[in-house]
């Protein structure tokens, strides 16, 4: 067996990974962690170390960890069939049932579903696609994005433009043309502090409507967002929000994409955030909870209308020249019809919505009134909380001083895994959603001791 | 068991296939196949056809379907950690064991890999990275990509302005701004029928020279090029071309950036294309043969030069905005380990190289001198017949006639997959490395009929 030394040279040597400050961890100068197993809430290290995970990996494994009915669905597959394309009308059995288990959940207004491999891919395709439609409609001027400062939507070229976080975006050149940010739909952070929640939404939809009428409505395609702001900081809609965009978009005829990678398949304890906050979207975005991440999978989902658009751009220009290799990946597919299925015998969208509930009731009673937490808040299995230099005068931390970054690390120390998101201090929380009471307790328990370490009772 | 009426049915109701005529799938009027199980070089649907499949997929499964050790790998895999991420400095024993066996197999100069999903994102990644560097070293103007036509890249915004395929650009709005493509290496289809392989050679030189004048060097990141052009023809280089292109490149210090998604892990006849044509690449993206498609994986291996780079940007801006959630996925990484390990313990690059070789010798003498045969062509386990409405003045035929595509489709009524190349008739094979003599005599032997049956003897 490889010893934990030999396997920590090889990965400073050769593995360059993914959001890391790479040249500390290629000199061995910040940790690195070797996960060796996993099981509900709770994954393990080479080292021995079990740790009750608060994010679900990154917010993904819904289900939890080790899920029999899932892995024994993985390996069936992988003896009997591991990889055929889905080319030129190519499917398989898991494909083909994941395809109808998909649309059976999604809201009654959209028709189909293409398979991709993670959120970035499918937020790329449907702005392909969303191209692709304009054109065929013979309005090739509208082809711009809004998508709003703070919404997650992948790092990719496209993607991280879209992204609203200038982590994604410095020494990158984005955002590219054509993408443009309007107001983050975050309350708490709202710049004029005398505003009520009716009037900031008062005042997100008057700057989406001089937005619209200063790049003219006929050059902007689409409307991007997530229907509760995710890697932003875990940041639900404020009250009316979703219903006054809404009739903006419909007004000027612009596409609605709801992001649903964090949201879909139960995380709000709806099996939609569409059907939570009453969304219409022309496409939807799915991936993490497609499969609970047991293998890598995602999904444009486009309506009706947006479909019979598609099949008449097939008609006059034949086959659609887009397509990944592993688009509808068998082993994906098979991981997401055993991961559904079990979703739904289990009940686990109900626990979402309880257990969650209970997460925030209780983290709201146990840290809501510490001078240094400014806001507490959540949607079904998701909670976040969010620290202050000040709460009076709701005055934000130095990003320099890294406050939510000690608040995880001492909160890791006790057992615990929330993340620091990646503006603002913010430590979030988006557990498997077979969290118990008892866990949430824990995590609860645990926060309250690290903001007290670090920032004093 | 569910019947193939039930999965037809629900097939053409929810499923959006890629690359697909989705209008004539959806309304029943093309042929869906379902595939369920596949050996060695065979696949078979649920109809019960079995077939030869002469194209590994989509030129992926190198090691050939049904391998036990791979799969009991991914099974392996899934029962211990399906999934854990890799950011900030995780890792896993198959991520960081995968990352040194790729480590070891790629060129010297060669330092670390990232690891995505498909080859599509891995190009992004490339991109990414590539403008990144650029920043560091102070170039803010020199970001601007030269690609070939027919390159094959990715079907993303970014790659698919990459491929120089128009299927790929026509309707949506591609190639973005500051993507270039220069003359396609292709001596057969050259325009002057005049020039000798030197000259047209010189030509090339000389358009890329040209380009890059126009532009002005201080513009131009890099050139991407794959070391043999896969998707838009399986089109070996022309003797002394990669040398002649990479002094052009070395001269204006722009990058290269090796698209080894095809060529990657044995394709050639060699570990690497880079290797096989004496490339010193900046970048080289993996996928396909990486993992053999067992799972989805892909990666980006960055040189020392390009590392040093990236090391000195994150001591002056912190930690990269760039990562997807599944990057260096566990049953990906996996998969790619027990892949890597099989492909050198059966010696697979030997058995590439060599019944590579002797299918193209086979095909040339079956087929080559037939009146619409223009060109047979290959390296390694890739061989392409392609065909001309006349063979003397070099003529060919009108696409709308589908030639290509009806000898694929005779072919495919005899037993065996070819592929249609998406631009030009020409028919295209890349097997698995296992292909026995008699599977290649059979190939041949198939070819040779369904041409007679098409374009007569």
């Amino acid at each position: 067996m490889l010893t934990n030394d030999v396997l920590d040279q090889w990965d400073r040597e050769n593995f360059f990974h993914p959001s890391t400050h790479l040249a500390q961890h290629a000199r061995g100068e910040s940790a690195s962690r070797i996960i060796s197993g996993a099981k509900d809430c709770h994954i393990e290290d080479r080292n021995g170390n079990r740790v009750l995970d608060g994010f679900a990996g990154l917010y993904c494994v819904n289900a939890g960890y080790g899920r029999r009915e899932i892995t024994d669905a993985i390996a069936k597959q992988a003896s009997e069939l591991s990889y055929y394309h889905a080319y030129a009308g190519h499917g398989t059995e898991a494909s083909i049932t994941l395809a109808k288990m998909v649309m059976d959940r999604a809201p009654a207004h959209m028709s189909k579903v293409y398979f991709g491999l993670g959120g970035s891919d499918a937020n790329e395709t449907n702005i392909k696609l969303l191209w692709y439609y304009n054109n065929i409609l013979g309005r090739p001027e509208k082809k711009k994005v809004i998508s709003r400062w703070r919404g997650y939507h992948g790092s990719g070229l496209m993607t991280g433009s879209l992204t609203g976080l200038s982590l994604f975006h410095a020494k990158f050149d984005l955002p590219l043309d054509g993408v443009l940010h309007t107001v983050a739909p975050d309350f708490f952070r709202r710049e004029n502090l005398e505003q009520s929640e009716a009037e900031f939404v008062a005042y997100c939809v008057e700057h989406l409507e001089e937005m619209i009428a200063l790049e003219g409505a006929d050059t902007i395609a689409a409307f991007i967002g997530e229907p509760v702001l995710g890697t932003g900081g875990i940041v639900p809609p404020p009250e009316g929000y979703w219903a006054a965009i809404q009739a903006v978009l419909q007004k000027h005829d612009i596409a609605l994409i709801a992001d649903e990678v964090v949201t879909g398949f139960g995380r709000l304890g709806s099996m939609f955030g569409s059907d939570h906050y009453d969304l219409k979207p022309d496409f939807i975005t799915i991936a993490k909870g497609l499969t609970s991440a047991y293998a890598p999978l995602s999904g444009s989902i486009v309506s009706d209308k947006v479909w019979k658009v598609l099949e008449q751009g097939a008609d006059e220009n034949g086959v659609m020249g887009h397509g990944w290799t592993y688009a509808a990946h068998p082993i994906g597919a098979a991981a997401g019809v055993a991961n559904l299925q079990l979703i739904e015998d289990l009940d686990l969208i109900g626990n979402a919505r309880d257990v969650g509930a209970y997460l925030n009731q209780q983290m709201r009673a146990a840290v809501g009134d510490h001078p240094h937490v400014g806001d507490v808040r959540g949607e079904g299995m998701l909670c976040a909380v969010e620290l202050v230099k000040d709460r009076e005068g709701r005055k934000f931390y130095d990003p320099a001083d890294k406050i939510g970054v000690q608040v995880v690390a001492a909160l890791l120390s006790s057992g615990v895994i929330g993340r620091a998101m990646p503006q603002g201090d913010i430590i979030g929380f988006a557990p498997p959603f077979c969290l118990t009471r008892a866990e949430a307790d824990e995590i609860v328990e645990k926060t309250k001791a690290a903001i007290h370490q670090v920032l004093g009772a």
